[in-house]
């Protein structure tokens, strides 16, 4: 598989708030070549505490992208980039803001998720590509997908929304306020300005903690933790999610925690019209999927999107897959999910070439 | 109503840990009076985060119970206590150790169910009731009743647990363990040395807004806030939980947080056998409910209980009410419970007098 580790610079970004960016920096990363006819991109984008490096040794949707994987890196050229307010290459707030010379912290402009795609668009421009052979993600990254799909319909062939909604719910938001808080609440945050000092580990540790427990499902903490002894005073999923929190902190800026998560919170395609209106004889081919135990992202949320393609004729299937790893499971059911995407990845490309 | 306030001191409790507590106070509520026979005696017992003052102006209960309601105060004499380590009368980690002459803090031995119920009954005892005709709670004091059930079979007439659970899911101790992490993690917390300085109000506020959550349903969140917005950057939603957050610090002491969370974690009926055999000639009426929407306390965990009673030809009544307002329904969905325990309470009060 050939990966390229790459970053790219653009003058400037609009946002949705009416603030500029200038410069913006985003990082990315490819795998496999894209073809002569430039039709065979796919665009990954990831889920709120991701990163650019999607595939490959660590990457963290490797078991899902590589050669013979379900985005065959064989057949296609797959592209992933950190999104914008993020804390892993692409411009965030902490990173410098060029008019003060210090970390932007929270004078960091509020960014969407459409700003994020925004963000993207300019990235293959830059790389020459005119369609999208597909973008998928899951959760966050969904959100980006439908962004796409809804925003640039003339730009991608195809979309996969996986584990997602057209908005959040007042209990997503609820489960993001309480990381926000908890991250507040920490006396090192200091209002955001923390960069060259001690860090909010231990507000951002409660954070991760709470997110964990709604990645995963009763049933799959049971199977992993049930009430086992991690010592005598403490129980093994004690341990796991205090692990899981202080590690995070090494690799996640607090600040960056907030501006994504309440980028997802005010998403909310239906701001711009009903659901089937918004898909209004939009031409690319839909693939959604969701999991009958992901409690925090319901299948009821796919649903309503799928009712509303189907409403407009649009061409979308939809899988609920029989999974028991709840959030997780986009990062972890890859047989089912592999089987489902490269099935409709393939005849997307037929289509694609036969239309060509 | 007849209603009295008061407590009451023992000069010793022993606790399972082995630890002695002398003297131990506990703090408790009367409604109604108490029969010639005292065999109308009704114990209730508190979740998490309640205290003695069940009934009347403010009562935590005062929808069930009072004249006319389900647990009748015309007909039967209600009781309720503080429980042990809570912070609302009865002693806990926030009172004075009689050996230093500082509060107890983290030196409080660890207390368990088992131990608050232990207290009850010498408070019954002290009352001069030899037969409760039912002991009855929701949550924690489901928990509570189960207990009873078990280790005082003699003593209870009937058992009427509520959105309750023989022993903790992994699921319910993580989302426990934030809370404590939540607390620990605020620097005004100190170990739990905090009496007389600065509360550790930031930890306890964002504790106590994961509990929140948990304590609704999707539904019911949807419904009361939906996306609804309270400024232009804040969502009703975020607002409701950091008011509520913050409100508690004015009630609640965050080591009785610490103490009582962890005796609901580490409560596990079945570390004394099979449930089925725990329950092995007990002569008590069960009455157990659970709520369709209660995803913290789901309805498998009552029924587990229903089928070990069942299997033992115990006398068991199970309903699973249709409820939307997730764990908080056996506080609000007053209606319905009413009506299966008024007709539970009233068979069994015949009962006891045919066998008197």
């Amino acid at each position: 598989m050939v990966t390229e580790v790459a970053s790219c610079t653009f003058d400037r970004l609009e946002l949705d708030s009416g603030a500029t960016l200038a410069p913006v920096e985003v990082a990315y990363e490819t795998y496999g070549e894209l073809n002569g006819a430039r039709s065979n991109a796919i665009l990954i984008v990831h889920a709120f505490s991701g990163d650019a490096h999607a595939a490959g040794e660590g990457g963290w949707w490797s078991s899902m992208i590589g050669p013979g994987k379900a985005f065959d890196t064989d057949k296609y050229f797959v592209l992933c980039s950190n999104v914008l307010g993020g804390c892993r290459g692409t411009t965030g707030p902490g990173c410098i803001n060029p008019e003060t010379g210090c970390p932007w912290a929270m004078s960091f402009p509020q960014v969407t998720i459409a700003d994020m795609v925004r963000l993207q668009r300019m990235l293959i421009d830059h790389l020459g590509i005119d369609k999208l052979l597909t973008v998928s993600g899951g959760s966050m990254g969904g959100m980006q997908a439908l962004e796409w799909a809804v925003s640039y319909p003339e730009r991608v062939a195809s979309a996969i929304p996986i584990a997602t909604t057209a908005r959040h719910s007042a209990q997503q938001i609820a489960f993001n306020e309480v990381g926000r808080q908890a991250i507040m609440a920490d006396p090192d945050w200091n209002n955001g300005n923390y960069y060259g000092g001690r860090l909010p580990g231990r507000g951002l540790a409660v954070a991760r903690m709470v997110g964990h427990i709604t990645y995963m499902s009763d049933e799959s903490m049971r199977e992993k933790f049930g009430r086992k002894l991690r010592t005598p005073d403490q129980f093994e999923v004690e341990s796991y999610l205090k692990y899981r929190g202080y590690k995070f902190v090494d690799r996640f800026d607090a600040n960056s925690y907030i501006y994504i998560t309440r980028a997802m919170d005010t998403f909310d395609l239906t701001q711009r019209g009903a659901l089937p209106t918004l898909f209004e004889s939009n031409e690319a081919r839909f693939l959604l999927i969701s999991f009958t135990s992901d409690w925090l992202y319901p299948p009821y949320q796919s649903l309503e999107i799928v009712k509303a393609l189907r409403g407009r004729n649009c061409d979308v299937a939809y899988c609920n897959l029989d999974a028991r790893y709840g959030h997780d499971s986009f990062l972890v059911e890859v047989e089912q999910q592999t089987e489902v995407v490269r099935g409709f990845l393939a005849s997307t490309f037929r289509e694609a070439a036969a239309n060509a």
